[in-house]
């Protein structure tokens, strides 16, 4: 009965055709043009566009953005850094080619740099002080681009200092490595200790080191953990793509993420300050990074017991633990390692260029696609191969903007990070600011940091909802090379699984903090992904491409020896671009929540056969969590197969679409899942980590990491404990966490 | 371009006349089937329907829901409460006036009860152990309503233990209040000290006397607090409304609110609980309610120095403070008080009861109205004047819903909650259980807890964006009695204020933590709002009305005193049924977020004026937050002008209506306005509260309560110390989360 009235109200007497005529008039989209978005309800991605998109995708046009990229160093908040701010926003501001708009959001942040007029130095020096040894300062020029303009390697947030001592070895600078040598008998007090990157964080080498009475820490890159074991200038780069000797990887020895000094507020010059003394997770002593010629001659001359096999590396000596240098070295028995570490904290500006284009329809549902800018040198691979995609990326996309051929159904949203080296702090801060609009209208986050690793396949990371878009991406592109296979089919030779759903499929890896992408999922609880080209694993065991931060990072790198035609560029920008476009234009979200339901039986198994004799030890039961998971599987089933119905009701096989509102509906299911899994109050010892599946699992039990991290610490507890008492808590947050998940995707109607 | 593409692949070749017939089809609502939702998209308030809900809630309904409702005691989880869970299920499963569906949700939670086989005792013992007084256990049957079903009074939560000590009086049992007694020389340690209900939180007289050494705790309601001055059997029930000489305030004596056990997590039996010995915010020593003819005994009796004129009431005594009493009086001098406390603490089952209608239109946005079900005593008036109320409005709505009359635009959620008085626990599982969906689409919370304290005029708690909600409803509504006003004209004449929006205006009051509504507002950041009928307060100072959970809150008490031909019930449940329907049925949701701009300038206003001087000396600047609120001011008033343009574009008046995407956007900002004031890290020490605007003030200044708070505490401290530090923080997270708001209420295509 109540649509006649409304009817009545509309049309008063007309007649049928005139309420055909209205109602065209009302349902019809009257163009793409931005002021008078949502007059296409019922807009979907359009399959002409895509492709268009994806012929237009330009390597040449990537080659010669990555060469204006990467012309000089550009660490966050220096001019070079400010240029191509710059170059960024005339880009995303161009008429013919360009964004809606784009802007700078600047942050007033605390970063760490060397001292230009009082370098660091690493020397050996003997009892009474004469200097035996003085390290290389700087990465040695062999083709002319490590300019004197790159920063001199340092350790960035650790502080100055000039600690001396006699040298031990301490592996990766584990907990377990400094146990272990105290248990070996090597007095580690008022020692320097040389450690290899790897394993753990770098600011938890100097972090753990402290812990144990040592003053000082030198950390390198070991050969046979970077370049397969080749050490010589003949085998190493600009011959190949091997680091060469001099090379030292910089870094940041922060250990959190975001502004060091305002942790959960956006670093606006205003903002609430730490004092500096209270900042967490950053060295409590001077911490420095050497290439591996110079670790050679410390670490070739130690004495003291002999490191076990797992320790050695490739410098083809022994790999004696310390303390101090052997008889018949190099150096005088009793010589010391004295560090002058002369960084400083600085109070910088750095900023965020944000590009929008408006969604026509949902102009309040956002898909980010961001990367950071900032290199600690010229950073040709990390971070401009990826700009050099968004870049290209944003030409295609504005082009067909300006010229109104298309514009999406919800807003997109491109960024630039800045100081994403220091600690993702860009990114971070800009969660943080717009904390409660992100989360409650965030589709997904695309991240495309170093888009290209290598040449053998694609890499994604993502959490489970995002497997099946890029999958559909994937399929429909080719790789690169005279394969002929598509991305997927490529991708599925090198990193697989067998999938319970669907058989064998390419593998997508789980979401660390490696990059922006951290605080997207961890903190704000949106689907997020990582995409890049990168290694044949059989071919390399490289723990990264070997010139990651250092000065050899540079264009010729990458012409040389990434990417010389820049396919694979093209490969992830196609595979990038077309994900967005999904994600922007598809009527119905392209997030397969039901994809979550493999992941939490895998995790379940794992706790069942990983956890489960301990836990039944301790009386306690993990049918909650059972029930829990299949609460979750019948939902998200339930969800999925509604939504089907929904879209074979869609306009193009029906004359009963669905309505807007119907499909807005389940969209708002999809795009919010991901925010049930979050808990502020789960993990109060990990800032930012919120969401219960993905923060850091530490402990062996590839489960839901809070119950895996607390079993492991609880293990040698007894029950009753506040040990068991935590591993109780996490249980039911995991329980509790699943089961608001599942009610998120149960018919909206019902509780 | 882009729409002739999909027009062509839903028309093919089919001539205009077919077009307008197909649109049509898409256009036009079906029926108001709950199977078919979202069928007419531009569904909006009906004035008839409004209109015949206000005729069909029927006063005498009422009087019998509560003749119904309070005919026995039904503490929370008792047989008589179950009973009330299933009459609620059959009312609301009726098929001819019930709802949808309509479920009970049970959490297992720790409640606390007097032991009945060994009931609490407090005496007066000689030296020796003489009794020379015992009070009176229970209340006096006066009526032959006072049945000994009736708990014995006692303070829940309060621990078990028999204390004796010299008496002292500590007014109501505040901070100030002991340290007053310290510094006039009083000897607290070893005491027993009477309070009187007022000033502070019940548990909180027990949690600060425990601080000086006190050993046990009495509360009695002094007659000048509840009966403006009488206390003769003469002058109060069953002779007037006033508390009778044997009543006693039962009450729960837990600080917090939810289940103690299960902080943040719902209380499911499975679920993770702390050990008992961990819970906060209850009574470390015995504490035990007594009526005023008791405390007379005792007060009376007190030697030591008078209190001053703030601390007495009107006992018509001295009120001395001991400790001990006098030479000449009751008792013999050096006789002590001594407290039997048995309470029990026991987990026990306690039931939500759900009922649902569900929307046709936007079936994921709930407007929910909630009253709890559990009373200390027959609770004819706490709470059953709400729950007779609730239960007429479903069924005046149900009954038009079984007749297809009408259905909601959005679905209405009607809660019953259990254990309400025992800290809010039935309705705060049930926001932890649900967390996230409610977070994401409940458009506002409705509480009427009692409906009716007395007969003069509406008193509304909300915060501003039910403002006008309730105003517009109110305004359409006849006040009880012969004035021939509306609610909003003879509410306007007891409670008004000055907005400088509007001029003259009745006065919302504020929400605190005293109903259901705490953990939606303060947990969940959901607009929210608490209705009730009240006093005129020219007329009397009651602290609330006298018979306040004793066992003279009866049926009788109600017919008698309250509300004799119920009109004020029915003016409750016409205001809460409007404001019901205007937030489920209007197409734009009655929530006017520019509201919140007057209350943001009256707090920058009192932190100017009571902080600045003070904050100024520390160095602290107001002019981040001057901005923010200017920014919020200008995106409220801009949204609001928006909204305005849209609706003048709706069906009614033009053949160009909003699409039904453009009202959902505006609408899902106007909901979510609330949320972006939420920081979880806002106030780690008080739990559940995360709204920067609403958490408790225990300050003066008017204002930003962390703000307000922090600077108490800082006042005395040094510029550098933490304390200040804490006021530099509180005021980011108060300029944060208005930056936070605006940006939500801007448009949603920029950032």
């Amino acid at each position: 009965m109540h649509w006649a009235k409304i009817l009545g109200a509309v049309v008063g007497a007309a007649a049928l055709l005139g309420l055909g005529i209205i109602l065209g008039h009302f349902a019809i989209p009257k163009a793409t043009d931005p002021s008078a978005p949502g007059t296409s309800d019922s807009q979907d991605l359009d399959l002409e566009v895509l492709n268009l998109v994806m012929e237009q995708l330009d390597a040449s046009r990537i080659r010669e953005n990555l060469r204006e990229l990467s012309q000089e160093p550009h660490v966050a908040s220096s001019p070079q850094d400010e240029a191509l701010v710059h170059l960024l926003l005339e880009r995303w501001q161009d008429t013919a080619t360009g964004l809606d708009s784009a802007k700078t959001y600047e942050y007033n942040v605390l970063l760490s740099f060397p001292n230009e007029e009082q370098p660091n130095v690493v020397e050996v020096v003997g009892q009474d002080g004469t200097v035996f040894h003085s390290f290389q300062p700087q990465e040695k020029n062999l083709t002319g681009e490590q300019e004197p303009k790159v920063l001199q390697p340092y350790a960035a947030y650790a502080p100055a200092g000039t600690p001396q001592g006699l040298l031990v070895y301490a592996n990766q600078g584990s907990e377990e490595d400094f146990k272990e040598l105290e248990a070996r008998g090597i007095k580690l007090e008022g020692t320097i200790a040389l450690t290899r990157y790897g394993g753990v964080g770098r600011g938890a080498k100097a972090i753990n080191a402290a812990k144990h009475g040592v003053v000082g820490v030198l950390v390198y890159t070991d050969p046979g953990d970077i370049n397969d074991g080749k050490s010589l200038p003949s085998e190493t780069f600009p011959n190949s793509w091997g680091l060469p000797p001099s090379g030292v990887e910089r870094g940041s020895y922060y250990e959190y993420f975001g502004d060091p000094l305002t942790p959960y507020l956006p670093a606006h010059p205003s903002s609430f300050r730490l004092d500096i003394n209270n900042i967490s997770g950053i060295p409590p002593i001077p911490a420095q990074p050497i290439g591996f010629e110079d670790a050679r001659d410390l670490l070739c001359n130690l004495t003291g017991p002999p490191a076990t096999a797992s320790w050695k590396g490739a410098l083809g000596c022994d790999y004696n633990l310390g303390p101090g240098f052997k008889q018949d070295g190099s150096f005088p028995a009793g010589s010391e390692v004295k560090m002058r570490v002369h960084n400083r904290l600085e109070l910088k500006n750095s900023s965020n260029v944000l590009g929008i284009i408006q969604g026509a329809v949902e102009p309040d549902r956002y898909v980010i696609y961001g990367n950071h800018r900032d290199s600690w040198v010229d950073g040709a691979v990390d971070p401009s191969t990826g700009t050099a995609v968004l870049l290209e990326i944003t030409r295609v996309l504005g082009t067909l903007l300006k010229k109104g051929t298309w514009r999406p159904r919800r807003s997109i949203i491109f960024a630039s990070w800045g100081a994403e080296e220091f600690g993702l702090i860009g990114s971070t801060e800009f969660t943080e600011e717009f904390l409660s609009k992100l989360q409650e209208r965030t589709v997904a986050y695309i991240n495309v940091d170093i888009s290209v690793f290598a040449n053998a396949t694609l890499r994604a990371q993502g959490t489970p909802p995002v497997q099946s878009v890029i999958f559909s991406a994937t399929k429909e592109i080719s790789a690169p090379g005279r394969s002929g296979l598509s991305i997927y089919d490529n991708w599925i030779r090198y990193t697989n699984r067998s999938s319970t759903v669907y058989g064998l499929v390419p593998s997508l890896g789980t979401l660390g903090a490696g990059s922006d992408y951290a605080s997207f999922i961890h903190f704000l609880g949106i689907s997020s992904m990582d995409l890049a080209y990168t290694y044949d694993r059989s071919k390399t065991s490289a723990r990264i491409y070997p010139t990651y931060h250092t000065a050899f990072d540079t264009f010729d790198y990458v012409v040389k020896f990434l990417d010389p035609d820049f396919s694979s560029h093209q490969a992830v920008g196609r595979t990038a671009g077309s994900v967005l476009l999904r994600l922007s234009d598809s009527l119905f979200l392209p997030l397969n929540v039901s994809d979550y339901s493999e992941t939490l039986h895998s995790f379940l198994r794992a706790a069942q056969t990983d956890l489960g004799t301990l836990l039944e030890q301790h009386n306690i039961s993990l049918d909650p969590l059972v029930t829990a998971v299949k609460e979750f599987e019948t939902a998200a089933a339930a969800l999925v197969r509604r939504i089907s119905a929904l879209q074979s009701s869609s306009p193009e096989v029906t004359d009963m679409p669905s309505s807007p509102l119907q499909v807005r509906m389940v969209n708002d299911q999809l795009m919010l899942l991901e925010r049930a899994f979050l808990n502020p109050r789960a993990f109060p010892e990990k800032p930012y980590y919120s969401h219960v599946l993905w923060a850091p699992n530490t402990a062996s039990a590839a489960t839901f990491p809070g119950l895996a991290n607390a079993c492991a610490r609880a293990q040698e507890a007894n029950s009753g404990s506040e040990a068991w008492a935590e591993v109780q808590r996490q249980l039911s947050i995991v329980v509790t966490a699943l089961e608001g998940a599942a009610a998120t995707l149960k018919p909206v109607e019902d509780l």
